[in-house]
């Protein structure tokens, strides 16, 4: 089936529902940053493969909405499929919101599946109805008998021991307790399967690069219930969870469960107020059944709120499907996830592991750049045109044979340096290896199919990173492949003083990143440059390379978090001029107590990542004193980390490549 | 009477109120940082005279809220008064809304007087009487009879030409309408003196240091009402308003006045709905009255919100009495006063007469400096303690007499400097003069009647600022009188370095001031040092020395605000030490537009403080090499700047204390 007749597949259901619009996105039911090939119905209904995309389909027309990474790439899935590039961002291009504000009115109606949409979208939506007057059905998966879904994955989970997670689950859900107990809250939902990974010291394999398992949970004070699949679960996990007294109970049957916990909940609720005492109201009759439990009434819910039970979630992590389910039965508390804030503090096991993790990583990778760096000065090939236009470059004489190396053979290689570390894992995300231009993507990804070769001029930047046993790690560094631009230099050199003028931070507790960026950002806007994302994210524990809750970026958000020790976070500004070149340097830092002074309590990072910066990148007449002093220092650290794990060859190589060579002649 | 006499009455009157309760503050009607003696209620039950506390009366007990600048003071100013401390911001201390939580519930009520509360705090209140179930009476001034309160300030007021405003009231009046048009509002209520001084283009003289005349204003499309005292108008001021189509109402009718022009613009509103139909609706009917204008019905509102006015109004500036009489008849939508944002970016010719102004302002305080530190150094009388205990102080040999200067004394004979100044208005606030210790209070003020004498070890903290027909200044110095310890030295070159560094910044539009505060605090945060208290304010123009909506802090706040070209703001670090020492260097700073790259625009500082720094404090060799460029490049613009306006001596003098001889050795 086409494009085409996929649309017009979906057309002829909307007449069927009566439906004006059918809105679709590419998220799966727990609003993950990756989501596995069951939940791609945006990109099999419109053939576009970028990971971030959402189609609007009329009857006239069809839209796709996607951002900057992805605009040349849609303009080229899209052809011939009838569906319009909506730009994201773009000046004068409407978001979907404002689309739908202007194309329906009474009479129309919206139809959606709530299960890949957050609560906050949801209402948004719902808001949106109720000021022009559509109808709107949120409970419609019209990709039925279209798209023909994968099973939903759903590998093997395994359990972390203490060596591992450093406390216990049991550790865990009191503290929780305690948490929500201070909040007044008696419940708290969760669908961000990384919160549920970390709570329940466990982790699994339904989603690419995040070891996470489709699941949910729900934890109240006398119950702590793990929604998962069958499939995932083995002996040891039941074990542990039974100790833990976490129920288990089937992701699929989340919503019916879900009811009767939360009546449940509300029972024991009203007994515990009554000093222990039977309620005299009258509750739900909860009576067994084949599914194992229902209750005499599922929905509809009951009226008035008075006895009802309060239930934090986060409207960003929980689906409005589910969120609708929960106000049915709830007085439900929008909350950013208490187990969000609980996990982006590193305990002191994880730290630990975190540490040898990243030094091992960063091992890995300068070694991967020795080899890969040295391999290309071997002799070319005789009939190659690479041999033309080097200025600067580091090409060998004569014109002996020597490997292309292509974007995609970086990743591979690369690959097989983290391989060789043990408790490696896979990448914890898609490598991004861009040469010259391709950098200027933020999020480019190299084709297998058609690879880009390497040329000897600019630069390459590779941005990857590991899942361990034992830690998640994100580095990214540009090479320098032979000449560069004065231009291009000092961008690299702004960028990576900006880098390690955050690094070296010192900032009072309370601080957000808000109050950092400009540390990162202050050499590249003295000169009129700026990079258009943020500088930092959290990162988590053999979980997903994004997480929150603190970030660094200067622009204002709804939900600031202060920056606490035992926090992640990245620190990678960049410069990224389309059609020319892309430059990042990103080390990952570990926040910490430094010096307590009558003026209070002062943070500092503790820099984890020990990758040299290519001194050939770096304008040392340009720098100030400060930051020479910075440069040479990270220089000179990362010789002292690395050096007594490398061959004499690669140690020789390294010091050239720090510019610490040049700097015993300064001295 | 005596205050236990004043508290006796008050609590008998509480009795009869039935009120177990009473909270007074020390507000005038529209909420401002200084007020008239009209409204210095608290300070005249209580007896503490600093600028902020608060009191609260209960039928056992009386307790006094004020901040950490006062602690000393109100412990003295409270003794035998029956009156508890409690020291804000104190580990432990409750707030007075914790101490009324804790205290009240039901039976209880609590009574205050509403047109001195803000809207935003009424309204805590209003949901704590709520949640405990005692009662609440916001209408009562317990003070009458007991506190024989002065007349209510009525100074005249004057009109600002275009010359000095750049810009007329109807040309103000067009803009605030087409944003509030914008925002869909239909009318806009001020109570904020400084806001409307700016709309109206006048300025008045009923609060010390700021030419405000006491007045409200309601702006409608159809209406613009200025409320104000007969006695400030004169027909000069009768005809300007004429002239932009602004109607006169009396101060003390505001709230009768108030309804009609509600209704009457509701009315407008209505007809310009149906297309300059008169309205089927029947409206109240509005008839004349002794007062000039009445209401069939005043009180009591209408039932249903339909077809009301949606009526803007600042949370903050406005009391909760009038919010209670504007939601009574109308819509309110709490927003930031238009007018604040509007006012805050000062027009070219505003832009104009500030830098005059400053520049001015700025030759005066350093003559003046000039003439301080060269009158010490003259002989000292000859049976004077003076004489002991110098080091490193600048005293000339021999000890003849010479005049022995106290904290007063710098206040006096610094403003005989600026009234050499064409068109000064008055000081800006009261100056501060505060030697040694002193200094560590932030907003120390000299006593005229207990004068503080000068010694010739540490330093003097001069924080002052002068009212000019052409601008609003605030400056700050630290001057070294003689031996000061490393420590003060080292802190004296971090607080400079800090100011300077803020004011080099260049920043992306859409910063605010949380973005760029680490700039001046990174090289305090860096040495475990802090100060506590925000690094800068805006500034008003013939106005308010302190105004919104920008400022630079590093905590976060409700309501941030981008800084914009146009705004001015203070760059003020500083460090306090308790017991020992206070250190203050404050310049400010003109928000300008900067270079705009294909990254976006730029802003950065335009200096307008050409005040020197007190070389003898600065550390040059703890100083990065780009903290002594910026310093030396300070000090020789002063230098310039200066230089033509001063005689030989002062030229002389001002080389050596700006630390230029130095440097010319250097090179």
């Amino acid at each position: 089936m086409e494009v085409r007749e996929r649309l017009a597949a979906v057309r002829r259901k909307m007449k069927e529902n009566g439906l004006t619009a059918y809105y679709v996105n590419d998220s799966d039911f727990h609003l993950s940053e990756y989501v596995g090939d069951y939940f791609k119905v945006r990109e099999f209904l419109s053939g576009f493969t970028g990971s971030n995309g959402i189609i609007l389909i009329m009857s006239d027309m069809a839209g796709l909405w996607t951002d900057g990474r992805y605009f040349v790439q849609a303009e080229r899935e899209l052809e011939g499929s009838g569906i319009s590039l909506f730009k994201m961002g773009e000046e004068g291009v409407p978001t979907v919101l404002e689309f739908l504000e202007e194309k329906l009115g009474a009479g129309d109606a919206l139809g959606y599946d709530g299960r890949t949409v957050s609560a906050a979208f949801g209402k948004k939506l719902k808001k949106l109805s109720k000021k022009k007057g559509f109808k709107i059905n949120p409970g419609l998966d019209l990709s039925e008998g279209i798209f023909d879904r994968p099973p939903l994955p759903s590998g093997r989970a395994f359990v972390l021991g203490k060596e591992l997670s450093g406390e216990t689950v049991s550790e865990k859900l009191e503290k929780l307790r305690s948490k929500l107990n201070k909040e007044g809250a008696d419940a708290l939902f969760l669908s961000s399967l990384d919160d549920i990974m970390w709570l329940f010291n466990i982790r699994g394999a339904d989603i690419a690069f995040n070891p996470v398992a489709l699941s949910h949970a729900f934890i109240s004070v006398d119950r702590a219930v793990l929604f998962i699949q069958e499939g995932a679960v083995n002996g040891e996990l039941r074990e542990a969870m039974a100790e833990a007294g976490v129920d288990i109970a089937p992701y699929l049957e989340t919503e019916l469960r879900l009811i009767f916990y939360i009546y449940e909940t509300e029972y024991l609720v009203d007994i515990k107020r009554k000093g222990g005492k039977k309620p005299k109201k009258e509750h739900k009759k909860i009576e067994g059944k084949k599914s194992g439990i229902s209750l005499g009434k599922e929905k509809g819910g009951r009226s008035g709120k008075k006895g009802r039970i309060r239930i934090l979630a986060d409207k960003e992590k929980v689906s409005y499907s589910l969120y609708r389910t929960l106000k049915k039965h709830a007085k439900v508390h929008f909350r950013r996830n208490i187990t969000e804030e609980m996990k982006a503090v590193k305990n002191e096991v994880e730290i630990g592991h975190i540490k040898k993790a990243y030094f091992e990583d960063s091992l890995a990778l300068t070694r991967f750049i020795h080899y890969f760096l040295t391999d290309r000065e071997k002799p070319l090939p005789a009939n190659t045109d690479q041999g033309e236009g080097l200025q600067g470059g580091r090409k060998a004489e004569g014109q002996k044979p020597r490997k292309k190396w292509t974007e995609w053979d970086i990743s591979e290689k690369l690959e097989e340096y983290r391989k060789g570390i043990d408790g490696y894992l896979g990448p914890s995300f898609t490598t991004i290896s861009a040469y010259g231009p391709n950098a200027a993507m933020m999020h480019y990804e190299p084709s297998k199919d058609n690879p880009v070769e390497i040329g000897d001029e600019g630069m390459l930047l590779i941005d990857s990173g590991g899942q361990y046993m034992g830690g998640t790690t994100d580095v990214t560094r540009t090479l320098i492949l032979g000449g560069i631009s004065a231009e291009e230099r000092h961008a690299f050199t702004r960028a990576a003083c900006g880098m390690l003028s955050l690094l070296n931070a010192k900032f009072l507790k309370g601080c957000t990143g808000r109050n950092l960026d400009i540390l990162a950002r202050a050499g590249l806007w003295n000169e009129g440059m700026d990079y258009k994302c943020g500088t930092g994210h959290g990162i988590g524990y053999m979980l997903n390379v994004h997480e929150g809750p603190q970030g660094i970026r200067w622009k204002q958000t709804e939900n600031e978090a202060a920056l606490e020790a035992g926090m992640l976070i990245s620190d990678e500004p960049g410069v990224y001029r389309a059609g020319k070149y892309g430059i990042r340097t990103e080390n990952v830092l570990l926040v910490r107590d430094d010096m307590k002074t009558e003026d209070g309590q002062f943070l500092s990072f503790e820099n984890l990542t020990i990758v040299p910066i290519d001194h050939r990148g770096m304008d040392l007449e340009e720098m100030s004193a400060a930051e020479v002093k910075q440069y040479r220092e990270y220089q000179g650290a990362v010789y002292e980390g690395l050096s007594p794990y490398l061959n004499e060859d690669e140690k020789e190589w390294l010091k050239e490549y720090a510019g610490l060579k040049e700097q015993s002649v300064d001295r």
